[in-house]
């Protein structure tokens, strides 16, 4: 479970419930079944518009994604490649095959076969990081359909009070309806703007995030088994994985001991 | 048919009435002949003095392609791929001439010509590339249009509400026509976001995302037939293109049973 | 002429006259001199900060481009690009000195005399790309001085409505004021909106267009003439540009009968 | 402490209140604890949905590089490198290992470690770039937080305005109520706009002015020792290190005395 | 003296207090001491926590730059470079020496130096365009200060107007003071409005414009000299020089008078 993004949805709408509650205002005055039928409906019709439909799915499958927490051990990762460097260094590349049964991660095992199988290198770097950038590219087209409901939403919001307000000024001869009529409006606006502000941008910023990391740590991998193929210096090597990972590249306390052993490949 | 772009359309129009006719609204109060003939009129006067004739037209062409089903069978196409290379590794790249009858999709059929007739790899390659790259940058000219349209609608929504607003005051002394006024003028404001929300921009979206995936098709053909050439083992190639083609390519289940088969060309 | 930068213009200004007047208002309503002082002035006067004078100036003349039709022959030039490569094939590149007299267009004239003078195709190449990259960098600024005529304009249009709206509420205790004087100060937003939306911000999109399409037609006379230097077949470096042309690179119907005459150089 | 960061707030600050009381306001009216509960905790929530954890708390603790002055003295680092290469000049690259205890900085003392241990020039370069970017990468993310606080905060602000304007409009009823309501309902636009423009959003592009800094910094030190590697001339490698610090590299004014010093290497 | 930046302001001014008059109302109207305070102090405060103060102190001394008048007589450093050129080819690259003393521009001066000097071509080039990077990096950040204060500025402008209106709300009782008070109002959103569009955001763009236009000088002199250091022909380097100065590369009327002398270097 990703806490936070449960936390600031509950934390967001408690604080404009709760604010509304202080100034004496009812809950209820919020909830106006027509206001959000034209805002979310709306919203969704425009969402269909601008996406082909395996888009429009994948969308709503990512949306899991900002829900759930995905760490990623990148402290492993680094020391499961940098063990495969060493064995790959004294017993040669084609041993890493008894180690192929251990690997769990499926682009890892897929990277290591390239290597087994001899697959020439800037093929296998080429045909992984192509792999990479098009799942990716693929992928982030979940995060957009979110991103571009929380551009329409708010003015499907507007069109939602302005809506209200025709009304309003037709009914204009009956004074008592002005002011509640115009609350009514005006919710459409609070929809508008509080779908976009509080769902749907933060989901599509997190979701992007979170595939960015995966792809990093794809990426990563790419890094350490073309470099054990071309015979980095294990040392070398988790030194560099370690800067990739953005583990404080410039500031680990442990650089003077380190030192000594990084003796040239 | 690209059943989400109607249904998309039909909801959102759909969301907007029924929310209008739930709060007592008259649809016909939103029918407004005036305030459509400022906001399409205006909108299409800026688009043409902002596009040349070709552009303008190819938009009014492209808007057929966000309703069309465009179905890629990337599978089948990556198959076909797989095969010729298969044959060529076989019995040599003029063996595929014979091939070429059974091609049906014209830049296939164009870039395995280029390969029978033995033009040199480079000028092939940057001949397919450029010609993708051009056919991209004008098409996209056509989502363009669109993309034009949704920026200047609002605006001369604002236009049109404004002008209302204009003759509204102009009025004063009547009060009896303020508030049906006020309606009309406000009319102006809901076609000019609405018309951008609900069609013009959804529509340059999809129209631009489909030209996307016309062009990824494109440079998977090049990139899977100036493979062939350079004789790429033919389950590598079809690794690569998988891969390419976005399909998982870090999560193919069948991974294990196909890595043993990965030996080196 | 570019019938559509004034159909465009016609049929927007049409569009706004029209509605107006379909609602009975005056067009007169909408003629106000200190309004049009205000907005032009101050969106004149911003642009002038805002650019060298040499910008400026150019902006002006560039306006021209917009109502200016200038149909590029792609086709026509292609064939003389091919043309001179089969003449250079058959008799040497120095033979090209006679078609010399033949070229109209001063680019393609100065890239056949590198040609013909033996410079170096790299330095050729350089030169002649960095100076259409220099020269469509120059150009642009022209286009961006209407660009950002059209992001000033709103705001100062803003500016005179608040201005106006002053006005008015110093006024308050004559109440026959308020409704024309606030019809007055709406004009300038009217105004603000318009010009920008109507006028500045589609004649730089078109500006740009243009200059980019001459841009293109340059860069393909690079690529073509550097092709005959590197002695490429005739009929390859036609489907070269024609693809980079953008007509339709994969969809060319002519294609099956093309094919086997691009037998290898 | 960065002066500038606390003197702008106090100021920014200090020029509200001030006018207020000028115009005879009471800073009171500006103390609304419902207004702040909703802009507050609906920003927070948004912001919470939209980050993992992990870059919500980089984004609280670069908070404070914002606060503090953190002087590079580029000249020093610059000379210290210059030094470095005359020794190695002098007596090989190994001569740097007594040296490497007098290195302070973190990344300096790593990158000559890397020169010390014999480490291939491209796996060094490659991993100390890959590191600096990774790092860059990550830090930016906290700076993020700060954006996109900035880009939630008006938008919550505009929520918290108009649930007030809906509470003010149930209660039309009571005139007296009217003015005052509205009062507090613009006291959250004021929150949302204040809070974005005079904190979040300057926040977040001061802590990236820093990280931008310290990267340049970390960069020219990869310049700096790589170049060492590669035997370049101490005073040519000066004249360099000083151009990419920025030091006015076209007008230096000593450069008629350093002239002739220039011999090649 | 730029006199465009001094008349635009001019011009601006002049038009919004000009329309002012003529709709009858005072300048006096507009001069709002307190109004002044808040936007003022507002955006200056909200600048000095965007940037550290090296840039805030950078942004307030290019602010002359935008007001003087830095002419580049292209043609003069091209005939320079070219004569310079030629002398190489005569003499040696180190008969340039004697030619140092007549070189005022410190660029130009330190890129011969380099050329004399016997500096490595590729050295010398990598060092010249990152001191150029690096330079125009630093200084865009001044430009960039004022950039920033006119994205302050109208919001800020917004937090004066909101002030204001409260502080009308709150003395609702007495409608005397209503409209002069929201007119007091208004004049804060003048201020912010005015302040960031016709002087701000302008400065920037004219700030950025000029220290291009430095930029692109100093790039055609690394290029002139290092291809000086490379022996290209004179002539062939001045139609070079020529096409990147931007002096219409493809429409150069002499074009037919220059061909012949274009003969391989």
């Amino acid at each position: 479970m990703d806490i936070l993004s449960i936390a600031g949805i509950v934390i967001a709408i408690g604080a404009i419930l709760g604010g509304q509650a202080l100034e004496g205002g009812h809950a209820s005055s919020l909830m106006q079944l027509t206001a959000f039928i034209i805002v979310f409906g709306g919203t969704v019709g425009a969402v269909m518009v601008a996406f082909p439909k395996a888009d429009f799915i994948r969308g709503l499958k990512l949306s899991k994604l900002a829900f759930k927490d995905s760490p990623v051990d990148m402290a492993a990762l680094i020391t499961q490649i940098v063990d495969m460097a060493a064995v790959a260094r004294r017993d040669g590349v084609l041993a890493l095959e008894s180690k192929l049964a251990t690997v769990n991660d499926p682009f890892l095992k897929k990277a290591v076969s390239f290597l087994v199988d001899g697959v020439d290198g800037t093929v296998a770097r080429n045909s992984m990081e192509g792999a990479i950038e098009a799942e990716f590219e693929e992928q982030v087209m979940g995060a957009k359909v979110f991103e571009s409901a929380g551009g329409f939403c708010p003015t499907v919001g507007i069109i939602g009070a302005v809506l209200g307000l025709i009304h309003v000024m037709e009914n204009l001869s009956n004074p008592d309806a002005i002011g509640p009529g115009i609350a009514v409006a005006f919710v459409a606006t609070v929809y508008g703007v509080a779908l976009a502000n509080l769902l749907f941008l933060p989901l599509a910023t997190k979701i992007k995030r979170k595939l960015t990391t995966e792809k990093e740590r794809k990426t990563l991998i790419v890094e350490g088994v073309m470099a054990i193929q071309e015979g980095l210096n294990p040392r070398v090597l988790e030194e560099k994985l370690r800067g990739l990972a953005g583990e404080h590249g410039g500031h680990s306390s442990g650089g003077d001991g380190k030192g000594p052993a990084l003796k040239a490949a």
